[in-house]
């Protein structure tokens, strides 16, 4: 009789599928047998590990931030700007400012502010089955990563925590950061106003080849952008595993198949999981909790 | 009576001055504490962990690329061309291929390619007492990083085995690289002609914030390249050691203040080490033995 490491996974083929794969790459006396070291998994964040709707936690950071500086911001200029009012906006609020002082500032924010529906920290926003399995594969001797296409420095001011994952396997996007000592002598990093390294769709294959330098066995995503990032570890000479979190459920979370702000959709990588056989999380019925009972 | 951890670094100020370093931040009796997570320490690899003259190994590996491919190029006309003829040559070698042909392509030169001087494979050319120093670092709780000039894929081909470090904490400059489906469906990343990140000078510390998320506390490099990272160390908050491997000894490796190709100097870093008293490896006095005797 073994204990159940993932609680709040429903019976049902996607739990079956997860621990099946897991058990046969972890016995050595299996086929599948993968060393722990090649044991990767890769994670996106907004809407795979953690809830983005109606809008994305950096999102709300930034519009706190944007009225906090005097240049308060709605999601309705937002959408009607586009992309460009888009990275307005970041560069506004994320900005001209040390990596330090950033941190802190984020570190502020993330242990204040609620998400308005659910009355909680956004960053308890997250989902408890994919809490457990975070946990799952790095009790079986995995290593987890998350590659987001939000800003690393605001995913590193809260996620390290929230997911046990120390800051160097935290990757996003990036802007422009230069060098500089200070009138006091002392050496700083400045965030510059520009995004350098957009951690989207084909660039997140990319970032875990610059950032992990091995082929992950193990991705999950939830929207178009992550197809890339699913692709390229099915193509691994190990066995594989792809997990799409499909949202389904709109009373304890959200239904939906397009994303908040941009527009990124889920048709080719719900397409993808068919081609491939990866694994869809339908949350409505997958899922018995949505997230802890108790704000961590 | 405790056992020598540096066996191959003679008695002196330099060898005091780092196992007094390392016996402060690990006792946890001590004011100069600091937790295991945050005892991060980057080293340069170029002069600093293995020889880099007459040329440095991954510009041999570039020749002998170039010859190869039937286009081969002298040392004469790519210092008469400068960088342009550099970034060249690099785009000519490391170029158009995809990432796990030109991993095949690099183990299989570091494997059989040989340094004429020596007569040993370019990989063996390491410093025994940095290995020494990496080993004892590790068990005492750091975590070793590599932050070089060199291309990070050329690095990772055969870096990981020399220096017991994994992909992820070697890091260097990088290309640009492509995410596509080749014709049979299979995904690859396809490194370009372009350089994308030069990781030198002030990109060091940048690299080291978007790689590891943590200041380090322990920094070795041994020419003004290396200078920010140093820098960037020493502004740590917690009790930090700078190292500079000055090239003293011609008879057993080579005496020289430029580097090979594109004339970094050390003026600058050995002013910084007198200002910030960072320790300053003098090869000559300060190493009893500058390679393993047994190739490893």
């Amino acid at each position: 009789m073994s204990t159940d490491s993932l609680p709040s996974w429903r019976p049902g083929p996607t739990k079956e599928a997860v621990v099946e794969f897991v058990t046969a790459v972890t016995d050595d006396g299996s086929p599948d047998y993968v060393a722990e070291v090649d044991r990767v998994a890769v994670f996106d964040n907004d809407g795979t590990l953690s809830t983005e709707m109606p809008l994305y936690t950096q999102l709300a950071f930034a519009f706190d931030r944007a009225a906090a500086l005097g240049k308060a911001a709605t999601m309705e200029e937002l959408k009607a700007g586009g992309l460009p009012a888009v990275l307005e906006l970041v560069k506004l609020t994320h900005g001209s400012i040390s990596t330090d002082d950033f941190e802190a500032v984020v570190q502020e924010w993330a242990a204040s502010s609620t998400h308005a529906r659910f009355e909680r920290l956004y960053t308890s926003l997250v989902y408890q089955p994919m809490l457990e399995l975070l946990a799952y594969l790095k009790a079986n001797g995995f290593s987890c990563w998350i590659f987001s296409g939000g800003g690393v420095d605001f995913m590193r001011g809260w996620a390290p925590e929230v997911f046990g994952i120390d800051q160097h396997q935290i990757i996003g996007s990036t802007g422009t950061v230069t060098f500089e000592l200070a009138d006091d002598g002392k050496p700083r990093l400045m965030k510059g106003a520009d995004l350098a390294v957009l951690d989207d769709g084909p660039q997140k294959p990319i970032s875990i080849h610059q950032h992990v330098g091995r082929r992950p066995i193990f991705a999950a995503g939830n929207t178009d952008g992550d197809l890339p990032m699913l692709q390229w570890t099915d193509g691994s000479p190990h066995r594989s595993f792809g997990l799409v979190v499909h949202h389904t459920d709109g009373e304890r979370e959200y239904a939906y198949d397009v994303d908040p702000l941009l527009g990124s959709g889920t048709e080719a990588v719900l397409a993808g999981a068919a081609e491939h056989d990866w694994s869809v999380v339908d949350m409505a019925t997958d899922w018995d909790t949505i997230y802890n009972q108790e704000q961590p």
